[in-house]
């Protein structure tokens, strides 16, 4: 079993990096606290006996060596950055509790065939710089690098040059490292386990996605002086479509949800009648022919509001990934894991993105979870216990131990 | 007949500071370029004659000597401050209208037996600081001073500490002055006057308004991974909200408008759903028992969305005034003005609000309007021709010697 006060520990220093204003973190990619928590994981790899290896899309690999020289290590990891408002797990304890891994198999001076590389993915969470798990797509290679050093975040600054500015591009060429397997550990971010009581989630699906950025343009008037008949009001345009999306995930329940989570409004001011407003959509459903017809049908109720009230209406796609079946052999893994270790479990589908979804399309993936408090996560309050934290370390110890072979 | 060329010369000088992004302007008030704007008028004040005093609201009062030492002054003007993206002309016409007019009497030699003064009126906008026509609220002892001083901008930023920061803090004290009669100038901001083919709008009403904002407090959480009968989606509710204060201004047709102009999402995250929304209603008719029916539906619509959402529901009143007849006898004045110099005119109702809504609380008030085209005002693209602004100056010019006596 891993060592439970030493994970927390690391887990608690962590989060003086980027503290949030509600007791959780900001750390977004690619700011400065980015950059610190990066240089404090470096530390503590290079500590636990680890060599850092960095790419040219920042993302981070610590490879503790195995005793065959031939063969391909086995990965663990998830990524530090976190929301603007984000808790301190999310993503943390996949990348920590890796390291814990380590350091455990360190402590018990046990030595594994394949290598074992410990994982930072960049930019997982996609806030910054849609889409999210940006750099563990370039990886997979579903986007170029081009395209990922092009994305520009709300104030208008490169990825690229973010990049850049914070030290962190490194040289190995992106997607160029062959896996054996990938195995990630991620807190649920939603409600199921805590509600079922079990302490261990075994992911065998994640849920696809389809993130939109719609643009209505209307005509910016006098809100007082204007009539009703003469407005081309793009803020009614967005509520509009933003009731639009909720139905359309209600229409397609069980198993769908969708949510308007970023509004601009231009000029944004109470006496004027908005005259361009920009907002993205988020829509999701474990069910491929399913997530196509909510794209469609958000298109449609986009296109119809822009028609019922004169508006401009672009819809940029700006993310997208197809649902996702983990690999059977590594669920197996995971599950006898849980078992053996007496912990209670079940089986689950993410509804989250992880980079776990994309590099499955490399090498046999998996993903652990445990619970998380109320099922909340994106927001600061995100909150997990020192036990189910160590249950989901521990399952995942000893799956590495099985498919790295002791 | 005033100097139309001299009259557009000091418009399009004047639209030189703080040039907005399309052709329009962004002088907001109590910013750097508030300053330097009233610097201009100011050396432009004291060119034709006039002296300037400054109360402690910033506002600005350049005073042209009358033949009678006893006579309570006839005021003229309107605001030099704009909207992030507005006009060259809402609220300048007004103001450089009335310089206009005293140049004119300086030219013609005429002496009027009331002093009269021009006055800039500071931060009639509202937008950066609710609510509008805040300085004239305060001289028409609708609001105090502390309370001005007190309003805290989208940044956080005091009033007062602003109005101190541009050097702006007269000495006299706000409201001291006495007014024989006030005559504001002013574009229509609406589609009326050039639909009906007149030059001249004789405004004999203004329209009340309310000014709320709605704070909405629901949940933060992971849009992917929470399922629909989870959430407490405040944007949801503001996407509600906003539908309900349009068909609540469509059910009291003809003559009520309505809108949300302004939307902060909090965290605004495409991938969060959001936890909070500040926004801001504006509803306006010129009917008493209307508008407060308007009022009571909005506030009961907000609170039954709080009520099937799930939400924390919180609405501030920030700005507020009942419809406005404007005095009989000036009324009059103004038409005959325009009949007068053979200028087409009819009799409108502002749509917008005005200084001279307040002023018309301590003396005798008329307004003048003009067309602009298209009825387009809080937009860059807002505009009117040289011969607009030349016929309303004029009828204020025959107005302001008939009411201060030559
Ligand atoms: N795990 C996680 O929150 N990833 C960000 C991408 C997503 O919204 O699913
Ligand atoms: N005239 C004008 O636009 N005033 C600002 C206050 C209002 O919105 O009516």
């Amino acid at each position: 079993r891993i060592d439970s006060a030493r994970l927390w520990d690391s887990l608690m220093e962590m989060a003086q990096i980027g503290p949030g204003v509600a007791g959780g973190n900001n750390r977004q990619t690619l700011t400065d606290e980015d950059a610190a928590g990066r240089a404090l994981f470096q530390g503590w790899c290079e500590g636990a006996g680890m060599v850092m290896g960095v790419d040219t899309m920042g993302n981070m690999f610590a490879t503790r060596a195995g005793t065959d020289a031939d063969a391909l290590p086995v990965y663990m990891g998830s990524h530090l950055d976190t929301q603007p408002t984000g808790g301190k797990y999310d993503g943390v304890l996949g990348v920590l509790g890796a390291l814990e891994v380590v350091r455990s198999l360190n402590d018990a001076g046990v030595q594994t065939r394949h290598p074992i590389v410990v994982t930072n993915w960049t930019n997982e969470e996609g806030t910054r710089f849609a889409p999210a798990m940006l750099a563990s797509g370039v990886f997979a290679g579903m986007h170029s690098q081009d395209y990922a050093y092009g994305r520009v975040d709300a104030a208008g600054k490169r990825f690229g040059d973010e990049l850049a500015r914070i030290g962190w591009v490194g040289s190995e060429a992106v997607g160029a490292r062959k896996m054996h397997a990938m195995i990630e550990l991620h807190i649920e971010q939603g409600p199921i386990l805590e509600a079922e009581g079990r302490q261990i989630g075994v992911v065998t699906h994640g849920q696809g996605l389809w993130w939109l950025q719609i643009t209505l343009t209307g005509k910016d008037a006098h809100t007082g002086s204007t009539p009703m008949g003469m407005r081309v009001n793009a803020g009614l345009g967005m509520a509009r479509i933003t009731e639009a999306v909720h139905r359309i995930a209600m229409s397609h329940q069980p198993g769908a949800v969708g949510a308007v989570g970023h509004v601009d409004m231009y000029p944004n001011s109470r006496n004027v009648i908005p005259g361009r407003v920009v907002f993205t959509v988020d829509i999701r459903t474990p069910d491929l022919a399913k997530l196509d017809a909510m794209k469609a049908e958000v298109e449609r109720a986009a296109h119809a509001v822009g028609v019922e009230l004169g508006l401009g209406v672009e819809i940029e796609d700006v993310g997208h990934f197809d649902p996702v079946t983990f690999d059977a052999g590594l669920v197996d893994v995971v599950r006898s894991a849980a078992k053996r270790l007496g912990y209670s479990h079940m089986d689950i589908i993410s509804g989250a993105g992880h980079d776990a979804c994309w590099i499955n399309r490399l090498a046999p993936t998996v993903m652990i979870m445990c619970p998380c408090v109320g099922g909340l996560s994106h927001n600061e309050a995100e909150e997990i216990s020192p036990e189910w934290a160590a249950a989901g370390t521990d399952v995942m110890l000893h799956a590495v131990m099985d498919v790295a072979g002791v």
